[in-house]
């Protein structure tokens, strides 16, 4: 008997109480292993996750979380060749596996990257900027994302046992949440093996992730207000997760990511010929053929010009005939087998439905000769095109969850995208154009139809992930039949795990509550100019308040000399009186910022190392010859850079005039050191 | 016989086919009006908004329709006296009346300023940055929302029939979906008395805004994929609608904001005496008694520390004694009745489950004298403070929609979070502190399972608009028991109701779909300074590139000296040469952006009046002496301003040096006038 599969639950490899269910190899029917979830304490491994996983967590800032997910990607990336071997068995070649297995990893370091580059180094994130609730400034509002004290159940299909892993659990692991995942049984070993290898690794806290190889009975009846459950799979599954009672009633929040019947457009400006024409059958090819096209991105619909229609479906079956079917363990192989035979049998009806209003124009239904293989055991499948009759709706409802695409004539931009949106909505669309007009046409059409929309021309083709490749970075998900959620779109998918709230407060408490200063809260004179206290010793609140300094009308003429911006409102006094915003002379932006940096810079060496930046600058009030400024710098966040002997301050800076009216605000932002010893320099 | 309403259909107002149901006053049980949607076709109203009010809408930039509600909020605010005289039959006082429509109406201006403030002159509002998909700068990526071409359907609660109605429009509106509004029966007079004032003011697109009066029975039928439902009201009939089929499987989707167990927690640093004590006791009293506490937002739970249970019931008592309930029209009544006889009955069978672990401890549950009014055809009711005994559950499971709050005491801050928790997700909690380290405790515990959260102190109570006021800028929602949804704050509400979409294109092709120039797509320098050129006459794209200027150290000095920024690193070789990132003198940032303002700006008067800000500035590479940097303008965005002669240009501004390396790169905001003429200046 073959290894039978076990779970991952409560701290421990739970071995089930029966032998389980054989997992077949896709391309040659043999046995990789069993599986079963018999015996399983579900509900133990909810309350691990929240009692053990979670808060765990949550005790981790976003970079520290950053921190682990970055040496998970190290190990795991150490350790591929063993997750490439046992691919093979589920009918990947090498080029499929890429895509599972170093996508799941790159998910991983893209989700690192952004959650130090673009969260705190806290555990709360602010959303927006502060809201002023009243004209005296004592009540203002601030919205902020928290992590939610729950679990994160992540039920995957079967097609990227690894990636589909990994993109769902970078995101919630970032967003405080502890995992358990429920891999489709098909495909199963490969998780499994992936989490033997995760939990080996001792990166990850325990309880933060759990694996369930087998059935997941009962799971979501454990499950409450706190905690969600993200579905990869079928609209019917998908169905079936919307009507259980803990989601209708319960506060479960539920997100799907269900299949599509997504298109690819040929914009009307390409002519056979034109670099576009290629890059439009090339591009349906690799997504009919990459993972068989077992992807739920992958091209259904293909809409070509009436005009084009004969020759785009020449051309595919061209590109087609050069596609190698077989056994994936031989190189020569281009696209391997099904997920199993079950799965072939399901794409031969989708087929069959299809023809009742399209014809099969390029690959025999009946199958074509393998390069390599058992054609009776293995779940092989030929490419097949088909071409729909006028008037056909089966393209749009029907999906053939294999290397099936359908090719549907129109004319004119408008029916193109109204045949696009027949889909019900859609993972991706790609449209291939070389037209600026054509693009934001088509791309504006079928934006609310899709969560992806890409545009493929001679320009960005060589650097193109293509059209099925969802991306940590965007958002992978689509609204209607693609199932309405949305995953990935880097922080956007962390922030999904998080509750958003709106916090009102006095802006002394809003400051205690969010760790950041907020305008209006009390300002700290330690009578140490805070350019020398080093990140250790610099506190939220710190404030330098400088002397003012007299602006005359020769430091705005000498300024214009000197920087050459001799733009006449410095410059010309008549002109200047005509300019409807300043009605006279006034001394320039830049001339403003830079003599506040002269009123609050502290010059000797010391822990302020540079200022890399400045944020949000806006001049509020016209400065005029004879005006004394006066600046205030506070601190208004702290941001420890792990890895580095320094950190971020953020200061919020106010230039006032001698009325005390506002001349200009904005954010500094220096890089600090962590310690600074006076004595030593 | 009173009136009959009508439903606004279709561009007409529609008379049902029988004589309705009666609809009674809430003080006299008198009839008002009479409703029925007999023979009402729902069908044609979808048809209607998708043929007629949508496009109208679309066709309209964000600013267009912000300044079309900017209208309808003064129109509204001139015939307000109508909708409060016919106010005081649903029983509320004009206290109350204030709340449902001056709340309404502020609600239209705030979506008006937040429209023109925060979104583009446009109809695609980007989201988040561009992402650089390839090393080659040839593939990016960038999220837009896009208009659904759909329908919002509104289903709205009794007991604020005039902002019920705004806080969903508005927000829907400048989304650019027409609106199908459905009020409930009880106070639907009120609600058509609003839109026929709207539809006779012509300020708003035909199809931009219909009226259901009466059942909306097969209104859901007719909705699909790019169609949404908002729905304020009980957890009963949202179990319904997430039960129908075009929302469990037909893509519609649902936004539910229901009645909750809210909460108010008395921090334990507040001792009787202190300020917040009282604001504690005052804030329970209005919320109980504001609309008779028929308030999704009202306190139902009262958490006390232990020790002042009782001093905290007393001040309760003492001050609910000075409420007087009677028929509004006594402007000395201070609380009027519930909505129906109906109404009250459901409150007091709630209070009686209450009774099974609670006990009244203020008011007498078979009802005191009225100040005023037919205690027996109006459906008056005395306010209740109940007191919870150890253990008690129902506090957290039964929401009496009434003057009705229960006591609950809590020992420590860990219980008074996990009992907040209880009510398994609420609209909003308040916690009453002046101490920072409560509020940062109490409120990072409860805002996983809140919309908002009310800090109340000291500092913040005179400006604060209360624990039971959604504000139009803050997000109103809650998870679990809430309903899971989330509506108003700000843009949030605007962009819940568009499609997020990833695009990925070639620089040129994005920034033909964005109409925004996008980092690596082509400049066009035509000759002409684009400082030359009007509003009009500008082109996305339009370019100045600079000359090199040489940057000596005698500029260095002299710009540390003239500004005093004699910081270290610009002046004293040494130490610069010890800065563990400059390792030398460096060119005072400040100096760059000065430097380079002097080499792109043209001088003479033209259409260019101000720069008026700067955003994300950042320092790339120090320029250190002998460096020569040289600059590159773009025309980025341009933003015409509705009611101005001028219009905002983001200009995109890259910096660099001899080697060509980036040296800063940031964003320039300027005014440009609409139109100039060179020979008339």
């Amino acid at each position: 008997m073959s290894t039978l599969l076990e779970s991952y639950a409560a701290g421990r490899w739970f071995r089930p109480a029966d032998d389980g269910e054989p997992l077949l190899d896709a391309a040659t029917g043999e046995e990789v292993a069993r599986i079963s979830s018999r015996g399983l304490d579900v509900a133990a491994m909810v309350r691990h996750a929240r009692a053990t996983g979670g808060p765990a967590l949550r005790s981790l800032t976003f970079h520290e979380r950053a921190a682990l997910l970055k040496a998970l990607a190290k190990y795991l990336l150490e350790h591929k060749d063993e997750l490439y071997a046992l691919s093979l068995r589920t009918g990947a070649t090498t080029r499929d596996t890429a895509v599972d297995v170093d996508g799941g990893i790159g998910t991983l370091f893209s989700y690192a990257s952004k959650g130090v580059r673009e969260l705190p180094n806290d555990t709360v994130v602010l959303d927006g900027g502060l809201e002023r609730l009243g004209k005296g400034g004592t009540f203002v509002g601030q919205h902020l994302y928290a992590s939610r004290p729950g679990v994160a159940v992540q039920i995957n299909a079967f097609n990227f046992p690894v990636w589909g892993m990994l993109e769902k659990l970078a995101p919630a692991f970032l967003a405080g949440l502890p995992s358990i995942v429920k891999p489709a049984s098909q495909t199963a070993y490969l998780t499994e093996r992936a989490v033997r290898l995760i939990v080996a690794s001792g990166i990850l806290p325990e309880g933060t992730l759990q694996l369930v190889a087998g059935s997941a009975g009962g799971l979501l009846d454990e499950l409450t207000v706190q905690d969600s459950v993200a579905f990869t799979g079928s609209a019917h599954t998908a169905g079936i997760l919307r009507r259980h009672p803990n989601v209708l009633d319960g506060g479960v929040v539920l997100g799907v990511e269900a299949d599509s019947l997504n298109c690819s457009v040929l914009g009307p400006d390409v002519r056979p010929g034109d670099p576009e024409f290629d890059l439009f059958v090339k591009g349906v090819v690799t997504e009919m053929t990459v993972k068989a096209g077992q992807k739920c991105t992958a091209i259904r619909r293909v809409l070509v010009p009436s005009s084009l229609a004969g020759e785009v479906v020449e051309a595919l079956a061209a590109r087609l005939a050069k596609v190698s079917v077989g056994d994936p363990r031989n190189p020569d192989v281009r696209m391997g087998a099904l997920a199993g035979l079950g799965q072939r049998e399901e794409v031969r009806k989708a087929v069959e439905a299809l023809r009742a209003s399209s014809d099969v124009v390029v690959g025999d239904p009946a199958g074509a000769p393998l390069l390599d293989g058992d054609a009776t055991r293995g779940a092989f499948m030929t490419p097949l095109v088909l071409r729909a009759r006028p008037g056909a709706t089966e393209p749009h409802d029907v999906e053939p969850f294999g290397p099936v695409s359908t090719v549907l004539p129109y004319d004119g931009l408008d029916e193109a995208v109204a045949l696009a949106a027949r889909g019900r909505g859609s993972l991706v669309a790609s449209v291939v154009t070389h037209d600026p007009e054509v693009a934001r046409a088509v791309v504006l059409g079928l934006a609310p139809w899709h969560g992806r929309v890409l545009v493929l021309d001679r320009d960005d083709a060589k650097e193109s992930t293509g059209h099925g490749s969802p991306l940590p970075v965007l958002v992978h998900g689509g609204p209607g039949r693609a199932g309405g959620g949305e995953e990935l779109g880097g922080i956007r998918g962390v922030l999904h795990h998080m509750q958003r709230t709106a916090v009102q407060a006095s802006p002394d408490l809003l400051t205690a509550v969010t760790g950041r200063w907020t305008t209006g809260a009390a300002r700290a004179d330690t009578g140490v100019h805070p350019f020398r206290k080093s990140l250790a010793e610099l506190r939220i609140g710190d404030t330098i308040a400088s002397e003012p300094r007299t602006v005359s009308l020769a430091d705005i003429e000498h300024f214009a000399e000197f920087t050459g911006d001799t733009f006449y409102a410095h410059t010309d006094a008549a002109a200047a009186a005509r300019n409807p915003l300043f009605g006279g002379i006034v001394a320039h932006g830049y001339l403003v910022v830079s003599l506040a940096a002269g009123l609050f810079v502290d010059p000797a060496p010391g822990p302020v190392l540079a200022n890399f930046g400045v944020d949000a600058l806006r001049f509020l009030t016209p400065v005029k010859a004879g005006d004394a400024i006066a600046v205030t710098l506070t601190v208004k966040q702290i941001t420890p850079r792990s890895g580095a002997d320094y950190g971020e301050v953020r200061w919020d800076a106010v230039v006032s005039n001698q009325e005390g009216q506002p001349v200009a605000t904005y954010d500094v932002l220096t890089l600090v050191a962590k310690t600074w010893e006076e004595d030593t320099r």
